[in-house]
């Protein structure tokens, strides 16, 4: 977001990719209140609202009172320009939405779906719900401004394509984008599904954060880390990779990655179900446990708030490190919140400085089977409606 | 700094704030060149250069070649427009600097100051310092744009206030601004040492990285994180905090902030030579530790690069979590930096994955003293060149 005062001007070729950025406040105003708002030259204005016009990112939004003579037209942004698809893929399901450009949800599709299957199949079921969910909201392909999808493993986010990914079985590499490009148009934007939940989260329940942590607790444990508003990434886009920080208690189990002591080795969904089997409890799997402490099991309970203080030992490090304001620990064993989120709490609340702690809050997702959709589309609309992406979309209509 | 193609626009009562920011990158242009890039009137680029150049912001700077007529003159930033004073404060001494709004130091002093005297005859000190490093170049009060003060403990910084600093006897919630003002006038902004040292490592030697820790061992251990090219205080500004995170052989260590554990406990200056002092190796404080080091010492150097070690375990978590592109180690010890790299060296490339590590760089501080004033004046110079206050200067004396 921009702070009120500051109103990034694109000198690109048409300059109305900077002009949308003010108007994404969803504020109707008149070309004349946009002269003095911006200081730009009237024939400017003139120009770049009619390009944006013509585009439909801008659409008139009733007159303003009149001083005599013919009332002036008031624009505002228009989320219905187009549509955006986002789709949240885990280990045997899918989640496919069609959104606005403010990421509301229009309608959306989960499915049985194995990722083991690979990118072929997976990618090609992706592709049909999205054709069904236009077709459904009558949007042609033409009115797609792009397509995110969130995969539950580590990608490079610049190429969109999987990186050594260990419960994906023939995507490593795969160019995702092309293929979901090739059946549905439009930019596809791809990302761990840790970051876009985070960024879902974020979006939907804590907007006006600048500082948050998610973490996802299930098979895997990730974070999603947004700092001063925005995404972070890293330098490799390896960031948010708490699965495989040193736990206290790891000592000499070995971690998935070859290392001993991850956090995931001793944390995670398989992790607590390896160690009630051995002290005699089957829970079979992350979905037989989240049941056995639904169902009251002591020994899951304590097993469960044993794993919440790992991750919490784990979390006071983060808190120490960044600060942030607010922690949502979502991910599959967050449906057993009470004793993960006590385990969590008990640990962070001891273990941080206290100035840190202060008015930190530590909260269950709220969003949900939503937040990945959401999330997604956030990660779309974010590219293709900033000013430079909007200057080279009306650059390349013009010509 | 600004994307290419993206120029933050000020919608303040002059506008020329945002004119600056384009400006800063240094290079000339004529009003006719501004109008092109920026799309604003004539006459609205006339008045904000005008307003500019009165203030002495932006300076004449050539002509342009002549198509005939009078040729048009030339603008561009001017960084001698005024003076800053960047201020290092550590436990014993103090280093005071005058540098322009590129941050480019002009002269500096340091001298023996024992912060435990009190905010009163040390701030009293630095006063007299930035007033005689002011009477050498022959400049005066008014030419001052701010000071920029780094404090050895930790600082809220909205306020300037120390917050419970340790070896800081007297300051805890001291208004350092208002003192500093009244002698020196100009903004007063102060922060951490920490934070000054990352942001002036990261102004001098790193300035095209985006992701950078700045690790201090000495006395204490502290980080400042750069995320995204920026300084990350998080919610409270107690970001960095990486001294009081758990080390894994910390169990059972009391650390002054009366937690158990902590990485400063175990691993800083004052920890190590009490460990050697366990062993009957007598280095009697942390200076003298860098010189059993330096001088060859066997075990002052075993104990060194264990130290490294348990450093460089906190340093893993956080490149997990992170992902940044250089890590700089400086403070105090980083004069035996060939035995605490090889110790932090050793865990963070053991421990971390090794799509975190393939590019990441550990390196020793080289901008040694200077480091400090630079960071320091580089806050101010970051906060009084911003477009919003460009604009509330401006307005107050057109007033």
């Amino acid at each position: 977001m921009n702070s009120p005062g500051t109103l990034p001007l694109t000198d690109g070729p048409t300059g109305a990719g900077a002009l949308l950025q003010l108007m994404r406040d969803g504020r109707p105003r008149t070309r004349a209140e946009i002269i003095q708002v911006t200081g730009l030259a009237r024939s400017t204005v003139g120009t770049r609202v009619d390009s944006l016009l013509a585009a439909g990112l801008l659409k008139p939004a009733g007159e303003s009172r009149s001083t005599g003579g013919r009332p002036p037209v008031r624009f505002a942004f228009n989320p219905s320009a187009a549509a955006v698809i986002g789709a949240d893929l885990g280990a045997t399901h899918a989640t496919v939405g069609l959104t606005d450009l403010d990421g509301t949800v229009i309608s959306d599709r989960t499915v049985e779906l194995d990722i083991a299957s690979g990118p072929g199949p997976v990618l090609d079921r992706v592709v049909e719900l999205g054709r069904e969910l236009l077709k459904e909201a009558k949007r042609t392909r033409t009115d797609l401004a792009g397509v995110g999808i969130g995969l539950p493993g580590p990608v490079e986010h610049s190429s969109g394509r999987p990186v050594s990914p260990p419960i994906m079985p023939g995507w490593d590499g795969y160019d995702v984008p092309a293929h979901v490009s090739a059946g549905l148009g439009g930019p596809v934007l791809v990302d761990n599904d840790v970051n876009i939940m985070a960024l879902g989260e974020h979006a939907t329940m804590h907007p006006d954060v600048d500082h948050l942590v998610f973490v996802k607790v299930a098979t895997g444990i990730g974070a999603g880390i947004i700092t001063g508003g925005q995404l972070h990434r890293g330098a490799q886009g390896a960031a948010g990779d708490l699965g495989h920080v040193a736990a206290p208690h790891g000592d000499g189990v070995l971690c998935r990655c070859g290392n001993v002591g991850c956090l995931e080795a001793v944390a995670s969904g398989p992790a607590i179900v390896a160690r009630l089997a051995r002290g005699g409890v089957d829970a079979h799997d992350t979905r037989g446990l989240v049941d056995l402490v639904r169902g009251g099991n002591v020994e899951a309970i304590a097993e469960m708030r044993a794993a919440g203080r790992e991750i919490g030992a784990v979390l006071a490090s983060t808190v120490s490190l960044l600060n942030p304001q607010v922690i949502v620990v979502g991910g599959l064993l967050v449906q057993c919140a009470e004793s993960l989120l006590a385990g969590i709490r008990e640990v962070v609340y001891g273990r941080s400085l206290p100035l840190a702690t202060e008015q930190l809050q530590i909260v269950a997702a709220r969003t949900g089977g939503h937040a990945g959709v959401i999330g997604a589309a956030t990660m779309v609309i974010q590219h293709v409606l900033s000013a430079e992406e909007v200057e080279r979309q009306l650059a390349s209509v013009a010509s």
